[in-house]
């Protein structure tokens, strides 16, 4: 951490101010310059409050100049991690194509879902059953009856099933889940992702609607901090100003993560546009922007769907997206 | 619900659509005009998926014309919900001052600090026992002993206490405070509303970073349609482009909010700006634009405050401040 | 446009509404639901001010059905307009390459780039002559004489030259330029706009920081309503609260233009991300999802660019990616 | 300046780039730290672009310590620049109040207008003649005649007049305007705030809706580097993603601006929520957060408003805001 204090500090203050963070276990390197003094502090500076110190009327600025995540960060795990799930793989190189409705509804409808992506060449099923819902009123999902579908659904075409878990209390029904979903609305549910990171199973954390690339890793790190390494980050649209899309899907996100942290990245360019014709040029901009795969809404009856129909494409609209897809990673193999 | 057809739909494609609307229980009002065709959905519109409905490609626009907040809409209940803990009347021309450190860290200082705010004029304290951080790593409060140290500031005042709930299995532990909560994060922790609409007493409701109104309001009504209508909204500033400030208070969400709702809405100073010397002219600003109360972060020894020491100001600077607080609300009565 | 009514509007405060729309020379077409009345304007309801109507407090809503574009609306010109420069075709399958250094430095450095670029497969030179700096003691280009260092470039290699204008008192010394560029500050500089109408020659229009695409597309209207109707807009990164890169690049707005405008929309992935090495992943992205050209800057000595130099390739870099990007297209055709 | 390096950077490398920032006339101070090497750098770093050292793949993170802006940052100037337009002072606990319909129409309405505003205590009249309109089918102001209507209305008052200049075309037609404005659009129109910076007159410069006060603070700058120091800031609302208001008005930013500069600061209610009857509440808050004056718009027939009645005051409305902002000014006094 760097500490620029202002010009024409007292030479007392200066030294409260060093004894100070002396006082916090660290060490502090003074340089003076010809108009500022500046303070490197060595140590460990997460205990100090950075915002504190920044607002003391001698100091003019302060940067950390070490990222506070730790597990996930590639300064400290340069190769990529590969999450997973039975044969499926993700990340260095290996794409994986989610797809599936936005809510579980019924066997026939999931079932029928399931194999259609499947030819297309999905390698993973979404489904929700538990639905976070703006509304109260809204429909909130089959929940208990949805799991059991989609495990009706993965038995009988093999995909692993991938669905959004939203409270501490119902993990125990997702013992038999591949992949637990941390939705966009519970990636700063600290309790949440703190019990997901006792367990031994992948988790697909989305980013918040105002998230920043450092608040997902940090949310990545809760996880990671108690145990659980394999975790899919996916990027899934911010809140702006702009009223024509749903929200605005943050591509540049994918490359400037990969800097970052060493876990796999996807793109969600369902929920990011909420609208199904977006959907395929944005499907085709993540993949040749480097994401590691995409998470697709698909259903049979987009008119009929109990929630997010307006983003779903339908199975044969899929089929030539994923042959599209196949083929720009081909181009930028 | 209005839908406005694009030009030149054929009459088949109206009618199926027509029909459809009408499966799902709605009375549909057609009006032909010259360009146009323009239907009117009467009946029990939150069943239709607007999105999918403004989605479909003869369709033009669609626009909502009741909003789907019932409880907490002042159209069905124009007069002002004041909420009471104890004494303390929040709403309606009744103001609450409610101060307090970020976190609670010992006995001593917690109880110091609530006389000092009660001789300052504070009817209400704030305290974190549970702390929301965006870090794994950073200090996460003294939970079940915070709350305990609470309790022995409220006897030695006699404040009602405010603390943070951030999970459903904590909640055992909270029987004994008097208003719980909710920090912004969890704003659309639904499992967590649900729960606390079934508690009876009073919830205080934060804005998340980056929620509309609407969003804010469609969360009050989860708390409200599950029986518990004593609820305090609060802005507390906005995730935006702007730099300078922690976050952007967004003072005309209080006038704007007063309109649609007829619950007490406060405002938080302290984590809109960040900056302890920014929090004067912003709670002089909220009081003169109509706010219901104040929450605002009070330390002995902001330099030594183990979280957000930057924004918290002094007992005798919240002194000062709250004689000049009464001043305006004085002038502008 | 339709105006919904508040429920339980008294007949005669209607009927003044009725008459003052009437009054403005629209017609009324009124429709009167079980709880709500829903009048339908017809005629030309530019000149009605929707806020101000919004704004009654017998109005519920209001929400205007046509778009106020006309020249740029794809509706009422459906096929996709190609802008020429020379040989150089942009729009409707035809895809440009602009490529050159952020500022115009001497005659060696922009006849080298150009050559390079050329090389690479660039069909068109950038480089800027006036430059819009934030701080009036940044450099602010060569003006003039960087103009006539372009024609130098373009004399060597045959790439037209695309500049940035920024006044119309500087539009003598553009005659002799292939394409005017309009930037993002100055996307509303409404007089700048009218003068470029008049002339005859492309605008290369960027979106502002912080402009909807309505509001791009009215700019654009403000030079074709002008009688020029040679515009390529351009998508080059919005503000939001993300602070990793410059600005968010907005690529979704590419595929919604096509749908709203026949005019062409290129990317600009080096102002959008402000960092060289995102760029190639976002050309890429551009390219993939459906652009109509890209617009990059490459200089031969990043490290001693006068500005920008942290955003532009390397020629050779340039050459790779321009490879990729032909086989992207290839793949997505 | 400071610059941080990475960790384990190469002698060589390090040698390299100090030589680099010593050859652009800077002195290096090197401070060498236990795991990292940090760099202060003493000189005119304005030359130095931050973004390009910040990219180099040996810099682990860049930061500016002194501000870009040198006319108007109160470091050099600590004491409040008062502007003084005739008898009417702004700043240092001078307050102005500036009132008017947002376009002139016509004689009577204007001069009416004035009357009532000056009645009720304003000492400064607004009024639009040329206005910036997103659609060029919309009004686009009187021009010339409103100018000459704008005139008589200070003759028949004694208000001085401020009023909105688009382009530098148009500069001779404003001599005699008291205060010329430069609207939020063109906020970054270099070429116009130089031309503004050779007159003699004061200048309202309002922030743009998307920029930062540094930016704000950059294009104050512009106009005094060449020598024009009246200045008025105008803090008039920024784009979020909120959408109940037409934009956020950002009130924190007006003790900021104090803390950063000299310059007067005042507030615009009415164009930052579009919505009158939220313009009372915030020009209280306004003027309760330490405002040196508020611009708001009266119109005495907001139903025939040309443009933006929406937002506009009755003279009966503001008479009854105008006492009580006096009371709130003489309570935080």
């Amino acid at each position: 951490m760097i500490v620029a204090l202002k010009a024409n500090v007292s030479k007392e203050r200066k030294h409260q101010l060093i004894e100070w963070l002396e006082s916090m276990g660290l060490t502090v390197h003074v340089s003076e310059g010809m108009y500022q003094t500046v303070l490197g502090l060595v140590g460990d500076t997460n205990k100090v409050d950075m915002d504190l110190v920044a607002s003391l009327d001698i100091v003019d600025t302060v940067k950390r100049v070490s990222e506070p995540f730790k597990c996930c960060n590639r300064k400290f795990h340069p190769e990529d991690t590969v999450v997973e799930i039975g044969d499926v793989k993700i990340g260095s190189g290996h794409f994986c194509m989610i797809a599936g409705p936005c809510s579980v509804e019924s066997e026939e409808q999931i079932v029928g879902i399931a194999k259609a992506v499947k030819a297309s060449g999905a390698n993973m099923l979404r489904g929700g059953a538990f639905k976070p819902r703006t509304s109260p009123y809204d429909f909130q999902g089959l929940k208990a009856t949805g799991l059991e579908l989609l495990k009706i659904a993965r038995r009988e075409t093999g995909l692993p099933i991938v669905t959004e878990i939203m409270s501490v209390t119902d993990l125990p029904l997702f013992d038999d889940v591949d992949v637990l979903q941390v939705g966009a609305r519970n990636m700063q549910n600290f309790d949440l992702l703190q019990e997901l990171g006792r367990l031994h199973k992948p988790i697909l954390l989305k980013r918040g609607l105002a998230n920043t690339l450092k608040e997902l890793l940090m949310s990545a790190e809760y996880i990671m901090a108690n145990g659980n390494e394999q975790i899919i980050l996916c990027e899934r649209g911010i809140r702006t100003f702009d009223d024509y899309t749903r929200n605005t899907l943050d591509l540049a996100a994918v490359p400037m993560l990969h800097e970052l942290t060493h876990l796999p990245v996807i793109v969600d360019p369902s929920h990011a546009t909420g609208i199904a014709r977006l959907v395929p040029p944005m499907a085709l901009a993540a993949a040749a922007g480097g994401a590691d795969g995409l998470i697709i809404e698909v259903h049979n009856d987009p008119l009929h769907a109990l929630c997010d129909g307006a983003q779903s494409l339908r199975p044969e609209e899929y089929d030539v997206l994923a042959g599209r897809i196949r083929a720009v990673r081909e181009a930028v193999r």
